[in-house]
C-alpha cells in the first residue's frame, strides 16, 4: 500500500508555476506583488453532509475547488494558489485518480496552482484554501450595497437544489429532467470572468451557496440596507419553470443552496454595461429588484403583493 | 440552537491585526509586503486519529493551532494569519468556548490573526491554513543539508509519543511520570523564536512530527545526502530516560511523533553560535550526528556499532 508520502507524490504534485517552493516542504513560499492584497477563502466538504459517499469522485474534485473559486469570483479576486487537506477513509487509487483529474482540470482552466496541504486517514473530508491576489482596494465586499442600487443575479436559480431534492425523492422529475439539472449540482461553475468584470462597476457582492434569500441577507446585513425582489424576475432554467408551482421547486429557487452563481448590486447608470458584460462572457446576467433603505429583504409577486417567505438558507447547525 | 453565522459571531472573530479585511466576507485580504515571499501551511486533525473525543478541548484549541505553527518554525518564518475550517457533531457552546480560548491563547501570544475558515457538521475535524512571511530567499528548506555539517534537534525526543503509549497502556509509566510527559503530548510548544533566529545560520530544517527517522530522513532524500546519528547523543528527558530500555520507549524516542521539535542541519563553525542561541533563547539544542555523503541514515550505538533501526515514522496510511 503507497504511503501517505508515496500518495502526494503521486497524485498531487505538479509543477506549480508563480511559485517559489509547493508541495514537499513544511510550508510553500509564493511571491505577492507590490500594489496587491492577498486574498484568502477556506471551505470544507464533509461525506454525508455536502456529498454522498459514492458520488463521482471527478465531480468531487472539480466542486470542492469549485466552490472556494466561487468566492474568489464574488470578490472579483484572481485566484492563484491552492492547498489542500484531505481525510480519506481507505487508499483507492482509482478514487484518487479521479478525484485529482476533476481538481486539476478545474485548477488549470483558471490557471491555480496547487501548493501544499496534509493528508490523512478520516472520515471523506476536503479542506480547501485558496489564495489569490487583488488590487489594492478594489475587492467586492459584502457590504457595499447602496440605496437605489439594482439587484443582479447570474445564471439561473435553483437548479441545484432541484436536482438534489429529486435525488431525495422529494419531487418527481423525469429521468430526463434531472439529466439537465444534474451539471449544476455536481460541476458548478464558479463566475470568475464576471466577478472579475464586475471590479468598479458593482458596490457589492456574493455568491450564492446558501440560498438567494440567505446569501442577499448577508449583503443587506453587512450594508445596512434592505431589497425588494420580483418573484417573477428570477431567472430559472426550463425544467425549475415547468415545476415551479412545486413547493420544493419554488423553495429551491429561493433558499436553495450549491448554486454558485453570483448576486451583486450596482447603480441603474451600470445597467446597459452589466447586460452587455453577460452577453460578451455568455453569461446570463438578471436584474430582480432594488435596494431600499427600509431594512428587510421583501419579495414581491406578479401583482406586487409581498410574498410569504418562510424559506430561509441553509444553516449548517439549524 | 445558534447558527452557524451567531457561532462564527461569537467565538470565531475578534480584531485582528495588519487585515485588510478579516473573517465575514467571501474571503480575507491581506497585505504583503515588497521583498517578501508569502509563505502557507496547512494541516488537519481527524477525531479518533490525531486525538481522542475527551480530549480537554483548551488543549486541542491550542495544540491545532501549534501543529501549523511548528511548520513556520521549520521554515523560519513568521506566522501572522490562519483560516481554520472546523466540522463539529454537534454545537457543544462550553466545548467551543474552550477550544478558542486555547487558539487565540497562542495566536495571541504569536501575534497571529484568525481571518477566515468555514464551519459546518460532521465527525471532529480542524483543518488549518496558516499564512505568514519571510525574506526572499531565506526560508530554511529541507533540501539544504550539505556533507558534513552537524545535525541538532531542540528540546527533549520521544515524550509525546512515549505518553500516548501509556494512555494505550502500552507501558507501565507512573501517574506522576506520566503528569510530566502529557504537556508535551496536549501542548506541544512550536520552536517560533528558535526557528527565526537559525535563519542564515541553519541549511536545512524540519519539524518532527512523524519521528526523528521519519523527519530527518525527509531532509536527507530531499538534499541528496546521508547521516549518521549518535545513539547516546538524543536528548531524553528524565522520564524518558528511566525507561530508555524499555522497547516502547526506545521506539518513541526515534520514531514517536508528535514532539514539534526542530530537527536542522549547519555547519560546523556555526556550532558555538548555536549552543549559545539556545542559551538565550532559553531551548535545549543538541548536535545528535553529522550529514555524510554517503545516502541513508545510519543510528550508531555507544561503541560506535549500527543500530538495527526497524523503527519508522508514522504514517498515516501505513
Amino acid at each position: 500500500m503507497p504511503s501517505e508520502f508515496e500518495l502526494i507524490a503521486r497524485y498531487f504534485t505538479r509543477p506549480a508555476r508563480r511559485t517559489v517552493l509547493g508541495v514537499g516542504d513544511d510550508a510553500a513560499l509564493v511571491r505577492v506583488g507590490a500594489g496587491k492584497e492577498l486574498v484568502a477563502a477556506a471551505d470544507m466538504l464533509v461525506v454525508g453532509r455536502h456529498f454522498f459517499p459514492d458520488d463521482d469522485p471527478e465531480s468531487l474534485g472539480h466542486k470542492a475547488l469549485a466552490v472556494n473559486l466561487s468566492d474568489f469570483a464574488a470578490m472579483g479576486a484572481v485566484p492563484r494558489w491552492a492547498l489542500l487537506s484531505i481525510a480519506l477513509p481507505e487508499v483507492d487509487e482509482a478514487w484518487l485518480a479521479a478525484f485529482t483529474r476533476g481538481l486539476f482540470a478545474l485548477a488549470d482552466a483558471h490557471g491555480v496552482a496547487l501548493i501544499g496541504g496534509d493528508t490523512t486517514r478520516g472520515p471523506l473530508t476536503f479542506a480547501f484554501t485558496v489564495l489569490g491576489e487583488i488590487e489594492r482596494g478594489a475587492a467586492l465586499r459584502r457590504s457595499g450595497a447602496r440605496v437605489g442600487d439594482e439587484v443582479w443575479v447570474s445564471g439561473t436559480l435553483g437548479d441545484a437544489a432541484l436536482a438534489l431534492a429529486a435525488l431525495n425523492r422529494a419531487v418527481p422529475l423525469s429521468p430526463g429532467e434531472l439529466a439537465q439539472l444534474l451539471p449544476r449540482l455536481h460541476r458548478p461553475v464558479p463566475r470568475l470572468a464576471l466577478g472579475r468584470r464586475l471590479v468598479g462597476v458593482a458596490h457589492a457582492a456574493i455568491d450564492i451557496s446558501d440560498g438567494l434569500l440567505a446569501d442577499l441577507g448577508h449583503v443587506l446585513e453587512a450594508s445596512g440596507v434592505g431589497a425588494e425582489i420580483q418573484l417573477t424576475a428570477l431567472p430559472v432554467s426550463p425544467v425549475l419553470a415547468a415545476w415551479q408551482t412545486h413547493a420544493v421547486a419554488r423553495r429551491a429557487l429561493l433558499a436553495g443552496g450549491d448554486d454558485y452563481e453570483l448576486c451583486f448590486t450596482a447603480p441603474r447608470s451600470a445597467h446597459e454595461a452589466i447586460v452587455r458584460l453577460g452577453r460578451r462572457l455568455g453569461v446570463p446576467v438578471t436584474a430582480i429588484g432594488c435596494i431600499t433603505r427600509a431594512p428587510g429583504l421583501v419579495v414581491l409577486d406578479g401583482q406586487g403583493r409581498p410574498v410569504d417567505c418562510e424559506e430561509k438558507g441553509f444553516d449548517h447547525f439549524a
